[in-house]
């Protein structure tokens, strides 16, 4: 008998929650930033609920300190402590192919599957800002083709120096071998952007390959997804974005001679759950009424490049300008054209649709609704599970877990226990094998 | 009352112990090299010892796998996950500042600090071997002038990153400000090896900066520690070579502008301890009995430059010829001159000492003579403390904490608790304060 296909779910865990006025409520977690023992309750909790994985985002440099946390613990470190209180659930980490280098980034990760016992993800970025860049000796970010490029290399490294060390190369024979040399080989590997011999100083670790995330918008981001990713972290506002994101990144993972079964699209979403609608609804009217609004209005006169400063809160979003005519970034400007059309809001409360989450999917309502939503994506073509950002933490994760999931476990779409001991076996991936003997 | 000067100690841990052949005996922790729980284990026996810290040495290239163990995991995830399962000991990491940049570092390192509520010391390092430049996209390893040029950019631009947040930076004002953006600024460094604006995306950890190690040798090495260790791992043989050590770094402190006392010099100390000193020297006979003798006499024709292929294991080494007529690399000849002038060894007695520790100093007997000889060394300007180099772990290690450190607290020269909840703190060295307000 074979079991019916289950949802995944990643936890992305931001400092008080990824609404940006979530740390301004009051009791809201903002003194435990910096302390490691809050994302440590937080991992456990994710692992109550059975999460696959939970998920650190990551970036080089400070952003505006004034306006709210945005970095803190740098993930590797970071999740290493949280591997150590925590037994099941996966431990995804960004890493930038554009700042680190592919030794170090292969050398960190395999450590860190180690210290897991085989419960590492890597989600690869290529980085965004002249800022991170600035940091490491750019003047400014390198093109997007370069980074993609550069990214592709990175990864192919990455896999071959994880490759280095066969399944069986350590032999621990103390009359003779530590390890079998044939069964431990340099890569020797030269191309555009990086020269590496290896062997890796690690030898293989648990999962073998930690599992690959991506997040590929772009036509290069999505081919890169197509040929490398296990997992995927989508940005989709709506079902039909959803499934046409969903229904082109497998059709480029076949295009690629990979399973598309095997690659699990995982939209970002933000959840707002409550006994009642009108109940989730007040959860997040009242952090949105939080956001500071001189502040927001600027950030939103960026985006839709007019002057917002006057616009009334409580009034309806005045009409925009169709996306044709619109001359700046289009992605987030179609986003805003969406959610007003979808949604009429008020002026606030596209100030907080646009603060949790930005362009990411948000339900809102009873577990039941939530469910249902949920599994309208899951069997619509339109997601493999969800990479879950709660607008406040740890509120919005805890909510999930103990009113959401029971109803999707009722439901039979996701498991009851881990099923497996590895991230790789919980997201139905094989363990790659290599024997280099010669 | 003024405390009297104390001893300091790191436990310097690596796999089964320094001693070449320490994997090879029965019963040795071989298979738990990829336990992380072995670390963990050997932490917390560093701790009930009081130590100031454990020490982990790195490497980026992978070496002999047939001969035995050499890296495994990366330090900064495997203290980051020690941190966790230890309360005062203090953490420190080898980080090469050949093949890092200063923001990956720094950033690490502080994000580390935070883990371990400050016990994070960061020894630098400028590797050596071509194996590890090619692992870093090099042909070879830049020059020792060019290493240690773009060592002293590298701490320089790792200390501004730290001090770019100011101790009263995060202001945690929910109505308000999240941090002060006055007390969070750039450094704009723009050097010989490096270009960083900053500031780090991570706040002033609680040391304010991880405490510097540095273990030079050379002139270069010498003065870099000058200017800014404030812990050295320095090599010595003996007495002798061990005060004109001391004194040489601790005028150049000194003509540096900084105070000598607040540099700790740790020569690394190999130690075999028993209830006699014959059963000391048998432990030390019985892992050197294990080393494999043509694989050792191989080493040793490349360390003298001559074939010792013929020579018998236990008869007295030949004689070699004087230094100054010697080709090869001059640091390890002298030692092994040193070593057969002090000591009359047998060939495999000279092995055994090259395989623990190499050029090390050599401390075996009872409880009472290696405090004898500590002391000695301590009150006669040879060592501040000692960076214990255990030949066999856990074993070593344990009979050291047991047997040694009780006689050195009788003798008032070694705490009998923490004195400080930070790594700084159990140095005696002060916590640098940094405001930025304009």
């Amino acid at each position: 008998m074979s079991n019916p296909r289950q949802l995944h779910f990643n936890a992305f865990l931001m400092g008080c929650g990824h609404h940006s006025a979530a740390w301004r409520r009051p009791g809201s977690s903002l003194e435990q930033l910096g302390d490691i023992g809050y994302y440590e309750s937080l991992a456990q909790n994710a692992e109550r609920g059975l999460f696959d994985a939970v998920f650190f985002a990551d970036g080089q440099s400070v952003g505006d300190v004034a306006a709210g946390p945005r970095w803190f613990f740098e993930p590797l470190t970071a999740l290493a402590a949280m591997a150590r209180v925590t037994n099941r659930i996966g431990l995804v980490s960004t890493v930038s192919a554009t700042f680190y280098t592919p030794f170090h980034a292969a050398r960190m990760l395999a450590s860190l599957d180690h210290i897991s016992n085989g419960r590492v993800g890597w989600n690869v970025v290529t980085s965004m800002f002249d800022a991170e860049a600035r940091n490491h000796g750019l003047e400014a970010m390198p093109s997007h083709e370069d980074r993609y490029s550069r990214a592709a290399e990175f990864i192919a490294v990455a896999l071959r120096l994880w490759d280095s060390w066969a399944d069986d190369a350590l032999i621990l024979d103390r009359a003779g071998l530590f390890a079998d040399p044939a069964r431990v080989q340099p890569i020797d590997h030269a191309g555009e952007h990086f020269r590496v011999d290896g062997p890796l100083t690690v030898p293989r670790s648990p999962q073998g390959r930690p599992v690959l995330f991506q997040a590929g918008a772009s036509e290069q981001g999505r081919d890169l997804a197509a040929r490398y990713a296990e997992g995927i972290y989508a940005v989709a506002y709506d079902l039909q974005s959803a499934q046409d994101y969903y229904a082109d990144v497998k059709r480029r993972i076949a295009a690629a001679g990979r399973n598309p079964e095997t690659v699990s699209i995982m939209p970002g979403l933000v959840t707002y759950v409550g006994s009642t609608e009108a109940e989730a609804r007040a959860k997040q009217a009242e952090v949105d009424a939080l956001l500071p609004a001189e502040q927001s209005l600027a950030q939103l006169s960026v985006f839709v490049q007019e002057d917002c400063s006057g616009w009334e809160l409580d009034a309806p979003v005045p009409p925009l300008a169709p996306l044709g005519d619109f001359s700046g970034p289009q992605g987030r400007y179609a986003t805003i054209l969406r959610i007003i059309e979808a949604e009429q809001p008020t002026v606030r409360q596209l100030l907080g649709r646009l603060a949790a989450g930005g362009g990411h999917c948000t339900m809102l309502g009873t577990p039941e609704q939530i469910a249902d939503q949920i599994e309208l994506w899951f069997h619509s073509g339109a997601a493999d599970g969800f990479n879950l950002m709660p607008p406040l933490l740890p509120e919005s994760l805890d909510d999930f877990i103990d009113e959401v999931i029971p109803v999707l476990q009722r439901r039979g779409l996701f498991r009851t226990a881990y099923t497996a001991g590895t991230l790789r076996g919980n997201l139905g991936l094989e363990r790659p094998l290599v024997s280099l003997r010669r």
